[in-house]
């Protein structure tokens, strides 16, 4: 499967500081681009473990001003504030404090300031992305990898769109990566942000092709995740398991995991952020449940190969004759993986108890992602299908 | 061995252009720093190829200045040399066209315009290295991983030094990395350069605990470079196995092999250093000899484990009840995998015909390479066994 590599281009300029009191680098990097700061950050979860009062010590020689209450789907609204906020107060730099939402949410805001017409634009067409400030983060939950790619989601309510944007300007400036702080992260939080890192391989790792490398460091990712996410969960206080969570998300979605393979349509997050769109799911969630009924509707002579080697590699079953086997016991090994961490199994399962919805979101998927280059080219009326499987 | 992760810093803000004729991207990164160019290469091959004209008709519309000649083991001459063009040229950008001799003399040349007394100072005191000049590379050897990091290696004759410098500032801005270019290397520079690769993940892979991640990219780095050496050494024009040997030996070198793993002492470099620097013999055929010295000599109590998984996870071979003998194949394995490219099995073989400088490189190397941090502390005297042990 690794009988040719791909060109491609590849940039991560991003500083990662990874570790317990890695932040106390922080000012000292900041220092470089100013004085005045807007600190994002979401609900409030980082005033309740102490995180906001460290970060305000540590920023006491800077001017710091505030925007809170950033979605868990972050919201154009959010962005617009932000952005607001900058261009009154002069900000220098942004400093996000939180998951996947408060950095993605950031990365927007810092392209804001330099557009003059509704950030949304920004969004839905980023070539209008042309100067950005300068973006620091500070991790809380390990992951969308945001804190170290140039992606970011976006919802606009106002038109029911979750768009997803890529800018290479969009980079955070330095990354903070402290496991201490995802260690109060729930249960199922953990759960969700372990399929949501394992779905950013499958989805770079289940193509046509990949570099030799580029796979292997894909497998160990995956069993990096399964190893350390059942400790995780069973003890959140597990340094160890934290940590490696946490580098295995900031990996998995930066590019490193698809440089030199042929690049898929990311089937499984374009059915997910239907179900989530429509119904405000947890996103980890949806890909966990999605994911083994997309690889058995997916099962054939075309991937069977692949699936038997994902099987034998990550999860250390024997490589049988029949390929399909192999392949359905691994699609076996990754379920109960899911359910042993607590992850839901169909869509009834997150309380998605209807069908009426299924064609209109899986019209809208296909029409929002290249499904028909997928691993298994995709119809709407498959993608139907899928949900119907899901559910 | 993967029950810690260790703190680290990781910046890596290269920008790769992989594949193809990636060349092809090059001026437009370039004129984003100006007009003048410092164009540096070795001894004249990419004349042959045709890629320096391809280069010079890439660069038609920059004003182009050269330093030719840069030697295998690059020497404080050509640095003083092209930093003093740079000065006198008002040059804006440097770019380097070659192996990793040509890479690491032109990081420095980037740094010298900016100091004013010799550069050796800055290869002795990085903390002189206060600005550089933006480097473009395009690499011709896939061995050293200069390519994709900040480290130089410069020898200076007449205080028969040869100093490791490594600093920020010394990145590539933009580093072509196109397969073809590698065609036409021999087969013992293929080789030498694959052990080269090798001996990078060793350094950073055989310590005593390393990041569950980071350890499986090692492994996987290895497990392409076994694969595809023998192919790039059977016929010379396989790009895929060039394709797979290049991105192995940017990825080998960059820090990515080491994030969160303990960090040992380079053994074999530090021994091979001082065999290079007296004999100058090729670098990688003195990693390949050296290693599985080290690996017998080495082989206790603390690093069995360590070595018998290596011959299980890279080389395939079972995981036996008695470790030692698991260990012991699969340091046999890599002593026939080098031999099966042609690499040498001795100091003799090397034409290092005499011992009477065994005693002092010894000291040499662990004066230079803190070796009593080493997975296994070695004294002088214990370098010089080992020396014996290779002859």
């Amino acid at each position: 499967m690794h009988d040719n590599v791909v060109n491609f281009t590849y940039n991560t300029p991003t500083k990662v500081l990874f570790g317990k009191d890695a932040i106390a680098g922080l000012p000292a990097e900041m220092a470089k681009c100013g004085k005045r700061v807007l600190l994002v950050y979401g609900g409030g979860s980082i005033k309740k473990t102490g995180l906001y009062d460290r970060v305000m010590e540590l920023l006491k020689d800077f001017e710091v001003y505030e925007l809170s209450g950033v979605e868990p789907n972050p919201r154009i609204t959010s962005v617009r504030a932000g952005g607001q906020i900058c261009r009154e107060k002069n900000v220098d730099m942004v400093l996000a404090v939180g998951g996947g939402s408060v950095l993605d949410c950031s990365k927007i805001i810092c392209d804001a300031p330099f557009y003059d017409g509704d950030p949304w634009d920004l969004v839905i067409d980023s070539s209008r992305i042309t100067k950005a400030l300068p973006l620091f983060t500070v991790l809380t939950l390990a992951a969308t990898g945001s804190e170290y790619d140039s992606a970011a989601v976006i919802t606009n309510l106002e038109t029911n769109e979750k768009i997803g944007v890529l800018h290479p300007l969009n980079f955070p400036r330095v990354s903070v990566l402290d496991p201490t702080y995802t260690l109060t992260v729930s249960k199922k939080q953990t759960a969700a942000g372990s399929a949501d890192i394992m779905s950013h391989i499958f989805e770079q790792y289940f193509v046509d092709g990949s570099c030799m490398v580029t796979e292997g460091l894909c497998e160990s990712v995956l069993r990096s995740v399964i190893k350390f996410a059942p400790l995780a969960y069973a003890d959140g206080n597990n340094y160890t398991a934290r940590a490696n969570l946490m580098w295995a998300s900031s990996l998995a979605c930066n590019g490193i995991c698809q440089v030199g393979s042929d690049v898929g349509a990311w089937v499984c997050h374009a059915i997910e952020h239907e179900l989530s769109a429509y119904y405000d799911i947890t996103h980890g969630e949806g890909l966990a449940l999605l994911t083994p009924v997309i690889m058995r509707y997916t099962l054939n002579d075309k991937t069977v190969k692949r699936y038997a080697y994902f099987a034998h590699r990550v999860f250390d079953l024997p490589l049988q004759d029949d390929l399909y086997a192999t392949a359905k016991a691994g699609i076996e090994a990754l379920e109960q993986f899911f359910a042993s961490i607590g992850l839901p199994k169909t869509l009834r399962d997150v309380g998605i108890t209807q069908k009426d919805k299924f064609k209109v979101m899986a019209e809208h998927s296909c029409k929002c992602f290249p499904l028909h280059l997928a691993f298994v080219p995709l119809t709407p009326e498959q993608v139907c299908e899928i949900l119907e499987q899901a559910y």
